[in-house]
C-alpha cells in the first residue's frame, strides 16, 4: 500500500525538470562561476512531531539552513556547510542528536555522527561517543585527516571510531569535551525517570508470553526515539556532502550503535562522473537497526540516478524499505531520508552565458511527521515544513513524499 | 591490470556447471532430503602468509572446516557451522582475531566480528570490543536475540554494540570474560614493542615533509596487519551464512572499528528468493577502512547473480575495488574475499530422485597471499590451500582468483 502526497511546491516547479536547459552539460575548467550559490536542505527527524512543539522544530531547522547558507556563501565547499548545519542541529535541547539526546538504559548519554564529501567520496564516522557537544565535529575531522594521506609508519588513518578511544581522538585533536551533565536536559532526564518506570512495570509484568511487548516507551512525546537530525548540501561548484547526528534510540543498551556512524546507512554524498550523471546526497532519521538492514542511504541515492526523481524515490522507499525482504519480520519500518540531487547546466540570455545547477530536493518518510527546513544562498530566509502521513494512513506500513526543485544560477564571465 | 590464476581444481570440474542438471529446480515442501551435507570455505585472512607459517595457517583452516562440518552433519543450519568454524579460527593464535589479534596503540587488543543468516537476513555484530575471547560468540548471540523480536516495553534490540557496552552486554547473557593478557600472545607483544619503537624512530625522523610515512610497520611477517579471519557456509537446506572477526590493523588507534563489525563490508549472507536465483555468501578480509568504503561484501554478493561466478567476480574485484572510485586516492588496495554461491538441482538416477545444491566457491585477493579451506560433509577431510599473487605482480594493483565447485547430493524419500 502506498499513501502519496505531493507538495503544491513541488507541482508548481515540476515543469521546470522539463524545460530547455541543457542538463548535464560542462563548463570548461576555464570558466568560472560568478557569484555565490549553493542550496542546504535540513531535518530535525522522522518521528512524531506534536503541534504544541512544531515550532521549536522549525526554528532550529531555520536556523541550521541559515548557518549552512552563511558558510556557502563565505565560499565553504558543501562539507564544510554541512557540518555547520550539523552543529546547529545538535546544539538544540529539542533534537535527539548532541545537546538533549536520549539517555540510554545506563542514564548515559552516546552518541553516533557521520558524514560524507561527494567530492573525495572520503567518510568519517563516530560511535558510542560521550562527553562531546558536536559528534559531528570528531566525524568530519576523521574526515579531513584521512585525506591527509598515511600517518606515521605508513599507518591507515581510521575512518570510524567508537566510544572511549573516539572521545580520546577528539580531545586529542583540539576538539573539547563536555560534561555529559551539560548534554542532558530537563526533559530527557524526565523521560528517561518515565521510561525507567515502565520498563520495570513492563517487566514485572512479563509472564514470559510476551504480552507486554506491545508497551511502547514514550517521552515527552513519541518523538523522543527517532528524531536523529540530518542534512545534505550541494555548494556553487556542484559538490554535495551530507551528514546525519543521533542520540540514539531512548533506553537502548550502552555500546548501540545505530545507523548515524554507519557508511551507506546514515548518510550518503556523491558527485556525479562519468557513471552517474546526478549529483546525490542522502540523509536519513528513524529506528536505526532498521535503516541499516537496509543500508537505505545508498538505496536511495542509487535510485536517484532515474530520470523521474520523485518516482525513484518512492518506489525506493516502497521496495527497499518498507517491503524490503530484509525486514520482513518487523511489524513497523519506521525511517525518514531527505534527499538531494543536481546536475549543471548552462543557458544563453542576451549573449551571456549563464551558468546553473538545477537542484532537485525531496523528503519521504514512514513516520507519522517529519520536520524539514530547505534555502538556496539566494534566498533570504529558510522555509520550513512540518510533512505528515495523510489521516488515517498507518505509520511504518505507509509514506508520505514531497519536494521542490530550485534552481543554482550565476553569469560566467 | 589484471592478473589470473585458475586452480586446477576449478578448470577440473568446471564443465559441471554445464550439465544436465535442472537447476533452481524446487522439491516440494513434503519431500524432505535423507542425508546430511553442507559445505564449508574458511580464510585465515588476506596479507602475507610466509612459507614457514604455512603449515600452521592450513592446520587452523583444516580445524575450523572440520568444526563447521561436524556440525552440519549434526544437522545444525548454516549460521550456527559458521559460528562454529569461526571460534575454531579464532582461537589460534596465529590469525589476527579472538587470541593473538593485533595490539593497538595502547598495546590492547579490541576486537570486531559479524555474522549473517542468509535465511532470515539476521544481522549480528560486535566492535572494539575486549576482554572476550571470541567475539563471533557475541555477534551471533546479538543475531539470536534480534529473531525473538522486540524487548520490553517494546524496545527494538540492537543489532551492533560496541566497547565497554558490548562486553557488559556479552557477560550479561553469560558468555564469560576472557582476561586481556591472556589473549595476546608472545608474538603479538613482540610485534608491538617492535612496532611502537619503529613508530617512534618515524616519527622523530618526520621533518614534516611525510618522508618516513613509507616506513610501513612489520610485524613477525607482513601478515600481522590484515590476517582477519572469516567462513562462509551452505547447509542442506540450501541456506546460506557467512562471518567475519578481526583484531584490526596493528596499532590501530583505540576504538578504531574495521570492516569486520560494518553491515555490507565484512560478511554477507542471502538465500535465493524471487528475485535472485542464488544464495550467496561472502566474507572479506585486509585493510578494514578500504573494505568499508567500498562495502565489498555486499557489492561482491550482488555481482554473484550474474551467469558466470568466476567471471563475476573477477570483474567486481577490479571494478568495485582495485578500480574503484572509493579508494581513487590510495595507493595500494589491499583484500580478499571468499565467496559462495549455490542453488538446489533435481536429477533422476534409476527411478530414484537426486536432489542436489550445486556449490561454486571461489576466493580472490589482492594481496600477496590468503589462505583458505575448504570441506563438504561428505569429505573425509578439508583441503587447504596458500594462494599467492603470480610472481612479478604487485600487490594492490594486481589480484589471483581460484575456486572450484561442489555438489551435495541426497536420496529423496
Amino acid at each position: 500500500m502506498e499513501n502519496l502526497t505531493n507538495s503544491a511546491e513541488e507541482k508548481q516547479h515540476s515543469s521546470l525538470l522539463t524545460n530547455s536547459w541543457s542538463k548535464k552539460e560542462e563548463l570548461s575548467k576555464n570558466q568560472k562561476p560568478n557569484g555565490v550559490g549553493g542550496f542546504v536542505l535540513v531535518h530535525a527527524g522522522a518521528g512524531y512531531h506534536s503541534e504544541s512543539k512544531a515550532k521549536e522544530y522549525k526554528h532550529v531547522c531555520k536556523r541550521a539552513c541559515q548557518r549552512a547558507v552563511d558558510r556557502l556563501r563565505a565560499g565553504a565547499l558543501a562539507v564544510e556547510a554541512v557540518a555547520a548545519a550539523l552543529v546547529e542541529l545538535e546544539d538544540s535541547p529539542f533534537t535527539n542528536a548532541g545537546m538533549g539526546s536520549n539517555l540510554n538504559l545506563s542514564g548515559e548519554i552516546e552518541c553516533d555522527a557521520s558524514i560524507m564529501d561527494g567530492k573525495s567520496l572520503q567518510f568519517g564516522a563516530v560511535g558510542a561517543i560521550s562527553g562531546i557537544k558536536n559528534p559531528v565535529l570528531v566525524a568530519n575531522r576523521l574526515l579531513s585527516e584521512a585525506q591527509k594521506g598515511k600517518l606515521s609508519a605508513g599507518r591507515i588513518p581510521p575512518c570510524f571510531l567508537v566510544g572511549r578511544g573516539a572521545h580520546e581522538w577528539a580531545i586529542s585533536h583540539g576538539i573539547p569535551p563536555c560534561p555529559s551533565e551539560k548534554m542532558a536536559t530537563k526533559f530527557s532526564v524526565s523521560a528517561y525517570k518515565r521510561n525507567k518506570r515502565k520498563m520495570e512495570v513492563a517487566e514485572k509484568m512479563d509472564t514470559g508470553h510476551n504480552q507486554t511487548k506491545k508497551t511502547r516507551l514514550s517521552g515527552e512525546n513519541d518523538s523522543g526515539c527517532l528524531d536523529t537530525v540530518g542534512a545534505v548540501v550541494v555548494d556553487l561548484e556542484g559538490n554535495v556532502a551530507a551528514a546525519v547526528s543521533s542520540g540514539g534510540l531512548a533506553m537502548k543498551h550502552p555500546g548501540r550503535v545505530g545507523q548515524a556512524a554507519h557508511y551507506g546507512c546514515g548518510c550518503w554524498a556523491e558527485n556525479a562522473c562519468n557513471m552517474n550523471p546526478y549529483s546525490t546526497a542522502v540523509s536519513t532519521s528513524g529506528c536505526g537497526e532498521h535503516l541499516i538492514r537496509t543500508m537505505l542511504a545508498q538505496e536511495c541515492s542509487a535510485a536517484m540516478q532515474s530520470e523521474d526523481a520523485h518516482q525513484a524515490l518512492l518506489e525506493a522507499m516502497q521496495n527497499k524499505f518498507i517491503s524490503s525482504p530484509f525486514l520482513a519480520s518487523e511489524d513497523r519500518v519506521l525511517g525518514g531520508v531527505i534527499v538531494l540531487r543536481c546536475c549543471r547546466c548552462v543557458e544563453t540570455q542576451q549573449s551571456q552565458n549563464i551558468q546553473g545547477i538545477l537542484v532537485e530536493f525531496l523528503w519521504s518518510h514512514t513516520t507519522e511527521s517529519m520536520c524539514v527546513g530547505y534555502m538556496s544562498a539566494q534566498d533570504s530566509k529558510a522555509k520550513t515544513h512540518i510533512s505528515r502521513l495523510p489521516p488515517g494512513t498507518i505509520p511504518g506500513q505507509s509514506l508520505a513524499i514531497e519536494g521542490g526543485v530550485c534552481r543554482l544560477m550565476s553569469v560566467v564571465e
